[in-house]
């Protein structure tokens, strides 16, 4: 098995390490990972800069390929330009820190993976609820075993699987639960600061409003100790508000403009 | 009606200032735009660097706020810090470029309005289909019709509507029609150069696979002359893999670890 890693925390990050050890036990494996930390870039692709790969080592090995641009750039040039066939499975992170409800639209990680599904390639985003984790190795191990069980079952074309798992000791993990996109949600507040010149800076930071209370949904399914899997795609339609709008008039545009 | 404007080719762009002139006929105008295009950079936000505000003037006159981040920051900023009460809509536009198929997930502008939906306002992001249009003040009357629609029917919550608008002379146009997000998308190519020192860089291109074959599909609608509306949202989960799924043996997982 064929299997591209990446991730948003950069090649130097701790999590993507611990990903490549525990993927080399189950197939070959290649990293293309940013050369900087580019969390929150969301599904930011580079078109306006070319791009530089360089090679990164670890004690001496080639570890992977850093590329000067964001998760979802790493994956095209991984998949066109690096790797000789194209991979069977693409792995993003393991994210230092959750991805969760709204934050998986702000994540570089889930970009990684689902830029993968864009190519048509099965893929599996997995973060870590910590910034500093202390159990990322087991992380790794749910990340070897979710990716056996996409090679056996497949995905859905364009489809991908967000992971979240708790940091917490292997013990209290309850278990694995299938779960949705949560609805928890930032209460942003913009901090205003002055520098050292007299002129006005804000900083973004804010609270998240916790409107989970299920374990179907992600959030809350991993607060509670599960590791939550949800499965994503990109087709961003709203099927629903779309048999709605049959009702609008919205042709009258013409009518009323061709009666002036 | 209070209208908060952004966009994603940044507040000197042509198409902001078409569709503020635009707005302003059906409803109080504020403007807070990237200060630098922000073309493809999707749904990033500026959390490790604190943003700066700038008022931008147009011949004298207040035109809006640049804010040095990107299109999702400025709806933010805009919303929390600038506008004294929260707008009734967000429009986003008008792009330079079409926003269909796949290249929704790209977008700037199209993040914008997403970004409007989350914080649950009701939002609409419009683009034409040239880089370098002719008939932009079309697309601004589009844009002032489907923000009169929206506030007479509403949305569905954390719903925006993704509008593409043919570069074609008005009697050209056929209608407007009630679209999906369509199925196109690219095949990348990086194009290697040499640097005058020798090294390797690349440039992303590529050409687009068109895949729609019907007018209810934005990038085929908008290719055959009519006004593409599409309905999206931000919820991500696959529905139908997330059924399939629960076929799986996914606890499967801790039965084998335990018995090790």
């Amino acid at each position: 098995m064929r299997i591209l890693i990446s991730n948003d925390d950069g090649i130097t990050a701790k999590g993507i390490k611990v990903l490549s050890k525990a993927l080399k036990e189950i197939g070959d494996v290649t990293v293309v990972a940013p050369l900087t930390e580019q969390s929150a870039v969301g599904h930011a692709i580079t078109m306006k800069n070319p791009l530089r790969v360089t090679e990164h080592y670890n004690n001496g090995d080639l570890f992977g390929y850093a590329v000067d641009g964001t998760p979802a750039d790493c994956v095209k040039m991984g998949v066109r330009n690096i790797m000789r066939e194209p991979p069977d499975i693409v792995v993003s992170g393991i994210n230092h820190g959750s991805n969760t409800a709204v934050n998986i639209i702000y994540s570089g990680t889930v970009s990684a993976a689902r830029e993968a599904a864009i190519m048509g390639i099965p893929s599996i985003a997995i973060s870590i609820t910590s910034h500093n984790p202390d159990y990322f190795e087991f992380a790794g191990k749910v990340a070897a075993y979710l990716v056996q069980l996409v090679y056996k079952y497949g995905l859905n074309e364009g489809t991908c699987l967000n992971v979240n798992v708790p940091n917490v000791p292997e013990e209290e993990i309850k278990g694995i639960a299938l779960t949705k996109q949560g609805k928890s949600t930032w209460d942003d507040i913009y901090e205003e600061r002055i520098d050292p010149y007299g002129n006005k800076y804000y900083w973004l930071t804010g609270k998240l409003i916790e409107l989970d209370d299920n374990i179907e949904l992600d959030h809350f399914a991993v607060k509670n100790n599960y590791v939550a899997v949800t499965p994503i795609h990109f087709d961003l339609t709203d099927y629903s508000l779309f048999e709605k709008m049959k009702k609008w008039d919205i042709n009258s545009f013409f009518v009323t403009r061709k009666a002036h």
